[in-house]
């Protein structure tokens, strides 16, 4: 039997993190083949370049794509969308892929979307029917309207797809692949943990209490961001805890953020703040699952949270609706009530751990719906 | 008071035809002010050019653009969508309008729409909710999943868009404006309503009965259009009636389409035939509204055509799932079944008005709506 | 040793055969590993899509692209070399040629020029130093600029590229691969040449006298372009002559004289002339070695036709200052003027061949210097 | 009389710190009128986003875009090119400049000739024929082979760019306006010249002794950067004298550079570097003005550094071959060179003014050449 080719587009080091155990299920897939493109963000030195990490963890990268426009600002957020759908249908048009793997909501995750649906290729999208703020919420629901398939995180999600119109038969509930990691990996730290990684600032012990920050920019709420960090970064500064900050994301206000987190830095020099880019996703796990409390507004915090039972602070509208387990406290943009929310988390320490994002054997479970899923290319909504 | 200012992005014939009301109706508002946006296949003489009769209609382009990349096959498609991104992006970023009315559901409206989304800017969407089949179906549903306000046709498509998630005070009915039109328009034939376009053939004297044909590619079974089309040129080279034969539009596989026309003139160059590129809107209404038959895959055959009552005979999977009125009968890709359904419409004869699609007052209420509406930039799906 | 990567991008029928020749030197070639490119007019229908063409020869294809946009008006030409070098960048950095070889003076040469240049790949082009009118007179001398190495056709050429500044021990003298198409092939004409090809008339019988016409839009003089052709047109249809007419490329203008062919043939339906739009390149040379005259402003009525001796007749302003043997006559557009210099060609009959565009030798020279070329990536004007 | 539409591009703060006399020159021309676009890094806040400077200085923008690709590297570089000539040739197409003044040889330049070449609108070129190293030398030649007409800066590149083949009726030399800045302006310093810009690093005191330090990437040694500005480093820090350090612009390469400039902030934290993104060009000229030494590789350290008279030290390749005056003292990049160097030229002092790259008038001569200059649109070598 002739392997089904899967591509799949790695865009960030938060895609790569999350769905690396599919990248290994569809490798070790007797009737699959995987189609690696790694791009976007993945490949620039201000994001964290992953290409090696990628290729030291033993997979073959098919083809790489630039796409994403400086300026971190509405309009170029649309024109690396645009630029994505350029660089991808090229990519597709040479690899002929049988299926697309697409994930979650970002800008990258759109434009892999349209040009497989353009083209004519089988869509499954992961982590649909999700419920957030920031553009992505937009994002992640239109993406649903031009995907095929559908591997969602748990029962409410999958539900929430089937009122949206998709067909019941294309909607299977496997958990979210970000599990698979956190239940696969020895999450206990070392202090050499973050030895591999060059970050800016005085490194920290972490085999003592330590915070780990990760807030990225609101889209709908472009032109506030350096306002919203400033209040973390007050926060924070008071706290006066061992902290590991990472930098945010390239989505529009990305600027705003890494300006205030400069200036911060310019003005009190903390030396109890290591920041870094980026981490192997297994070191990334390690550090929130032993993190006294994580701040900011990063879905893992609530994701791999959840099933870690660490402690969180989420900060503002980025999370809004999303369903959380009960290591979550969320906040507005300010200093006092970070403060607040953070000491009373440390206070209370880690919470049981939940599955509500799933068991940890979603990897699976998608590698053999990708292998066996019949496609119907003409969608129609149910009702 | 300052004015609004309202954008709307021509991108073809058929765009313009269906928006003129619309754009009479925001020009005229005391709170409005029109930026009126020209591009895409409207620019193309081999889809006709519409930019002088646009200003010769009184109105002021304000920007114009190119996006649609050779090939008409899906690869092309797709990329067209990039680059209408890219295009789109700097042109709103000039012209800074408050809000963006885009419409109905092709690459060029998703274009519109992504650059809409990630700038932050206000969408209004015109004609979500509604059901067919080609590409155009999921894209619809992808465009209402990142538009703000919904101006629909009917009830129908209005509760389709509330039981996708949309909140129902962003729904508004409107009636679809092409109907005003329709509504508006003196649409008797005389002789001379085809002498101003300079089409191939003989032409034909249309105050004596004449069919009209217009099948459009279905992008979801690209491949077949060849094969599609010959039926339908059989079917009318059997019934050798005056035909007034539309090309087909700009998407994936308008080439095959084209080529199996231009092949069957080669072959039979039939004296009865005269192909068309472009129309006035109010030309191509009263060529349907006195047509003996309409014949093909065209949405205004079921819209307009269902106010006007003319018959309709809609061939393929293009129209699947849209609601229709008594002047439709739906065939097969198959001469026998197109051959019977036309000579059976034809002693039908003219059907009663149905107002399913709108009453013929859309256009003065979208102009309300877009000049009072208040937009939450951050959506959220309602359950 | 490791063989060079030798990257050449094909991208209009045109391309391929001047180049086959060196494809198949460099396939051959002990030391050298042929990337090859299609795209652009290559792949498309309009132009006759000669992917085929190209794999029935026996290349592999390593990627295709698409660049092309609709319009052939100089705004869309300008955005289609935009888009090459969008498209071409990311192919170079996924196939990593060790070197690039570029040929004569089309967007898609600059196209392929530009992401050579910025992305520090040896790049070496072929014809510069020739002459001529239009943009791509421009283009050529510019793509020069950029060039590490030039295989010149002839040493007129060559010392124009060293007066223009380059560096002479990157300046060599191989005569033009077109040459030894026309040299390596049996160029006798058989009553099936042409029964390959579909084109549009009645078919004509080439073994009996016959005329080629081949006239490109001139993008410097874009507008006139339907009034130029139709001089040409009224001169052909004056002559009665069998005509096999091919249709022009894709420049700015192309839409005008498509145009110009287009009424021409609903008016007048000549039944001596058949349009055609792409031939092997072999069967392109039986053409013209046979032709009773060439009409027209294709470079290969100059080039090809000074070795087989065709007589021609230039129209226009394209191939002004190209270097011309004695087989050519230069007109204005008009057609008295065209008229007069075909019936005078005709009646002088076929030249002798001049080897002032090579001797049929090219390819290999071309290959060798490949091979073996050492490039300072750092040019330096020599004054 | 129609006043001739002047089209001028701004990609960056040295382009405008460059043409601000020209902008005013034909701003204030009786026969013409500016379109101003400004774009590319000229948005960027990590480029010093300079807009509003723009606007203060009295000028109105007429269209602004974005097209730097984040990367900074061979592919990004050529890539934003290719998405520049898609962003230009919309805004021309929509201005309809009667002209298009650029200037250099970046490839914001090259976009804008490629975009004015194709769609024939006469381009005129500023500081054709100077010699240097980086892509920049074959990307100025390869202008100047566009370019309609040439303002030069002095007779030694006028006539290397006739000796190039261009038609010397269409070569003006006119001195480079930068140095009508320089010549224009009262240069004497002021303690508060830095006040306005928001540095890192503690400011210094410029009305006692200091240095300035640009140094750009060189794009042909990609790969070199972060060793070749270590080198550089070093020396200063051994110097330990107060200095302003401008970040490198946006070329292939500027991360390395910008990377080993924060690797020595976090490592050395020096007290007397204060780093600076941009400034108005008059404190620009201030402070070189004032300067105990400049180094690096910036041009203007030898253009207008020749005409303010303040020693230079150049380092590496960057600058090869271009013609410079006694105040340039060039080394490689060696710490003890670069070192020895600048420890010499501080001895020295500053030199005599020397007008080599013009006399203070250009502006004006420029402007009257755009309101008179007769174009030809086709080119022609004129051997």
């Amino acid at each position: 039997m002739k392997k089904r080719k899967i591509c799949v587009v790695i865009a960030s080091r938060v895609h790569y993190g999350r769905l690396k155990p599919v990248l290994e299920a569809i490798k070790q897939h007797p009737n699959l083949e995987l189609q690696l493109v790694v791009g976007a963000s993945a490949l620039l030195e201000r994001y964290g370049n992953i290409t090696q990490m990628i290729q030291q963890d033993g997979f073959t990268i098919n083809e790489t794509f630039h796409m994403i426009l400086e300026g971190e600002n509405p309009i170029t957020m649309a024109k690396s969308t645009g630029l994505g759908i350029l660089e991808l249908s090229t990519i597709f048009a040479n690899l002929k892929p049988d299926v697309i793997f697409t994930h979650a909501d970002r800008f990258e995750t759109l434009a892999t979307a349209i040009a497989a649906s353009y083209m004519n290729i089988p869509l499954v999208h992961n982590q649909g029917g999700e419920v957030t703020g920031s553009i992505d919420e937009s994002v992640r629901h239109a993406v649903t309207k031009l995907a095929h398939v559908h591997t969602t995180t748990n029962a409410e999600t999958s539900q929430r797809l089937i009122k949206m119109g998709e067909d019941p038969k294309t909607v299977f509930i496997t958990g979210c692949p970000s599990i698979d990691l956190a239940k696969g990996t020895d999450l206990s730290v070392t202090k050499n943990v973050l030895m591999n990684y060059k970050g800016v600032g005085n490194s920290i012990d972490i085999t003592q209490p330590y915070l780990v920050v990760l807030q990225h920019p609101v889209t709908t709420e472009y032109g506030n961001g350096l306002q919203q960090i400033n209040q973390t970064l007050q926060a924070i500064n008071e706290l006066k805890m061992p902290t590991i900050w990472l930098w945010p994301n390239v989505d529009a206000g990305s600027d705003e953020i890494s300006k205030g987190i400069r200036l911060f830095r310019e003005q009190h020099d903390p030396p109890f703040v290591y920041f870094l880019k980026n981490m192997h996703p297994e070191d990334y796990l390690k550090l929130i699952a032993n993190a006294s409390c994580c701040v900011g507004n990063s879905s893992s915090f609530i994701r791999e949270g959840s099933f870690l039972g660490t402690p969180a602070v989420i900060i503002g509208t980025r999370q809004q609706g999303r369903t959380k387990a009960k290591n979550v406290v969320e906040v507005d943009y300010d200093k006092q009530q970070i403060l607040d929310a953070v000491q009373a988390q440390i206070r209370h320490g880690k919470f049981p751990s939940d599955t509500m994002y799933g068991e940890g054997n979603a990897s699976k479970k998608i590698a053999d719906i990708l292998a066996t899923c019949r496609v119907n290319i003409q969608k129609r909504i149910q009702y």
